[in-house]
């Protein structure tokens, strides 16, 4: 094997996981918790994002949470933005990174925005350009690059041609997300292909669900195509909004643990992660959702 | 990755799982299961043990569990015999194979049958050769080949001296066993290369714990060194007695999902294997221990 010495991990738990729980979290527990991960080492938070409270209650105080955040110098702050509105509210707090996103399936595009994918992308168009000229970051989310709740399979073209879409406006570096979990090794390593199309080797990122447990072994066959960059959820927050019940993102304690296992440097105090994973699960009042925090604080408990 | 085509999966549900569950399970139900498996494609199951009834009480039922399977051709039916008596117990029941076993850790050897693990060798050395003189297959399990509950890293060396030791009494291939799931893919196929030294590749099975959900990743990285016979637990039953409450034995379903998903043939309908591993749950009054599992059997509810 000949993989990355070196990774980054993003942890997608505050924006990402969070806004798929039901139990509202307010705003001190959030900044509590951007606080604990980036005690623990992640270097890459993504925040909050800039919706409609009405579709998202549960992003309504992105504001204060932005204000909140004790913000540590090597450390950069994600925040989705959807639409020009949401970037224009999200600019007031200096974001590093702005997330627009799209979808690799044709039919998840038009049942969750309502459009085609390729008008999805010229409405991030202007987003991205704004963004651009305020000095800020912009990373694509490609959702659905390997499998879709509606059309099943997706064929590694259909990624690649989002990725040209998204490279076309001005993207800068793309998440390859598995958002059903469906995926194993080689049709992930097929959608990475796909995208390494469009974008070099350091601007794509894997974004593996464990819904059908296969997140870590998907992990491991991006690490060997070289991908470096992860996007995981601390405590595995967020479960699966296509299948309830079941787990949705890859818990980042895990991710790290196998890193840490194959002499991969994150820059992660493990126990400090399982820590951050605690005390967002318990104020969810559940376990973390992460087989390594599981068992590290059993151990721990002795 | 150049990795097999092929894969033979050994079920070691009924006999590593169940002796883990606290609740008794008739034998009519364990014949049940093995019935189920068979019918889902399973070509290895390893059905029973043949210890006292006082450290094992589960496995009790050990004739009765024999005699009551329907065998079908082609499949091989494997049991536990730690000593002669357990041998001449067992041969009765004419199984396909039997099991010895040894640990890669001293520490766990001492404490777990309170000899070294030479002596515990020697002492298998009469159960192989009755075995062999009898027409019956010899298997190794080989635990804590990665880590261990006392002793933390086991050094592949250690593993290579085992492997040596089982070899040398005539048994026929063996399990490398992660017995407490601390294994992550280098540590892996660090074990399994030392066990290289001593069987082919044909003789070797990959037996990984999901206790810090690592497990299918190591069978990625096994995989990649050649190694095609795997021995896993359908719904995971068996959890771990290191940790309570922790996850123990990689779960079959979530196994095969991986590899259908490869392309690599295992012989098995995973719908079948879901059921069987349903059956189980069900009787045990819980989930399976198994993402895939769970997953396609929200989606079959949903």
């Amino acid at each position: 094997m000949s993989i990355p010495s070196r990774v980054r991990l993003i942890d997608v738990g505050p924006r990402d996981g969070l806004q798929n729980e039901k139990t509202p979290v307010p705003a001190a527990v959030k900044i509590e918790l951007v606080h604990r991960l980036q005690q623990a080492g992640l270097k890459e938070i993504e925040v909050t994002s800039y919706v409609s409270p009405k579709w998202v209650p549960q992003m309504a105080d992105n504001h204060e949470v932005m204000a909140g955040i004790t913000r540590q110098s090597g450390v950069a702050y994600s925040v989705l933005t959807p639409n020009l509105k949401g970037f224009e509210a999200a600019v007031l707090d200096k974001p590093d990174e702005i997330v627009v996103f799209g979808s690799a399936s044709e039919a998840f595009s038009q049942r969750n925005i309502n459009c085609s994918i390729a008008e999805s992308i010229e409405r991030f168009a202007p987003v991205v350009e704004a963004a651009l000229a305020a000095g800020i970051r912009v990373r694509g989310a490609m959702s659905c690059t390997v499998g879709c709740p509606y059309e099943g399979d997706i064929a590694p073209e259909r990624v690649a041609y989002l990725a040209g879409l998204l490279k076309g406006i001005g993207v800068q570096r793309v998440d390859v997300a598995d958002t059903i979990g469906v995926g194993t090794p080689r049709k992930v390593q097929k959608a990475l292909e796909a995208t390494l199309q469009h974008f070099g080797i350091d601007e794509v990122s894997g974004h593996f669900h464990d819904t059908y447990g296969q997140a870590l072994s998907n992990t491991l066959a991006a690490l060997e195509l070289g991908v470096w960059n992860f996007q995981s959820s601390v405590a595995g927050l967020g479960g699966c909004p296509y299948a309830k019940g079941a787990t949705g993102n890859v818990a980042t304690e895990d991710v790290v643990y196998m890193l840490q296992g194959m002499d991969i440097e994150t820059g992660i105090d493990l126990g400090l992660l399982i820590d951050a994973g605690a005390y967002i699960s318990g104020f969810l009042d559940r376990k973390p959702n992460s087989r390594a925090a599981n068992a590290l604080l059993t151990k721990r408990a002795g």
